[in-house]
């Protein structure tokens, strides 16, 4: 079912600093900022040639990733997202398998359909499900 | 500098349910286990279209990864690995910027030049470079 990792996210307590860490030593290709107010992050991307890093700070007051920065005060990363060919067949798919869907499909930053799954349910790992 | 993600590594307490996790909930392609008794592992890929996710299971009775899992007894990301043209330049680079290296270039699980890059310099989140 899962398709291409879409991304890798990593919260990061300051996204100055984080954005030049990858440009400056790492040399990658990084985005403008963007401010997700519905979101409550501030993301920066850096394009890989094969997916994308998207480093997440914090915006505003009720930011989702504040809790996390709280338990990793160097930052860390935060979940990763595969592509899947259709979301509500995702959900469905999951459900009938026993792991534990978080909330029902949203639309997520990328303006496309997505889900969350429990990290106990996966190796540990909080991930993404994003309809491609 | 920085090319391609070569994989996301995930260490996971019980590797044959990892490994079930994601080829029979995820659907994804899996690969067979291998033992690397030099680096206290043992690995299985996880194939998806544009990279790869390398799931790590304790190897014997001293792998690197058993005080990760002791921290993190549900598993989780172990670290991120991108790809560079060429490893000394890549360790130069570094030490040039002020990131500390975590010891020499050496022969990494795939047969090629790997360093490691101290988390608290790379937003919290270990990184492997690895020559292509």
């Amino acid at each position: 079912m899962i398709g291409r990792l879409n991304h890798v996210a990593i919260v990061v307590p300051d996204l100055k600093a984080a954005t030049d860490v990858y440009r400056s030593t790492l040399g990658a290709k990084v985005s403008a900022e963007e401010d997700q107010p519905e979101h409550g992050v501030t993301t920066v991307f850096i394009e890989l040639p094969n997916t994308k890093i998207e480093l997440l700070g914090v915006y505003g007051d009720n930011s989702p990733i504040a809790g996390f920065l709280e338990r990793n005060p160097n930052g860390g990363i935060h979940h990763l997202c595969y592509e899947v060919p259709n979301i509500e067949e995702a959900r469905d798919r999951m459900v009938k398998r026993g792991a534990r869907v978080l909330g029902e499909p949203k639309i997520g930053a990328h303006g496309k359909p997505v889900i969350f799954l429990h990290p106990k349910d996966f190796c540990g790992t909080l991930v993404e499900l994003e309809e491609a």
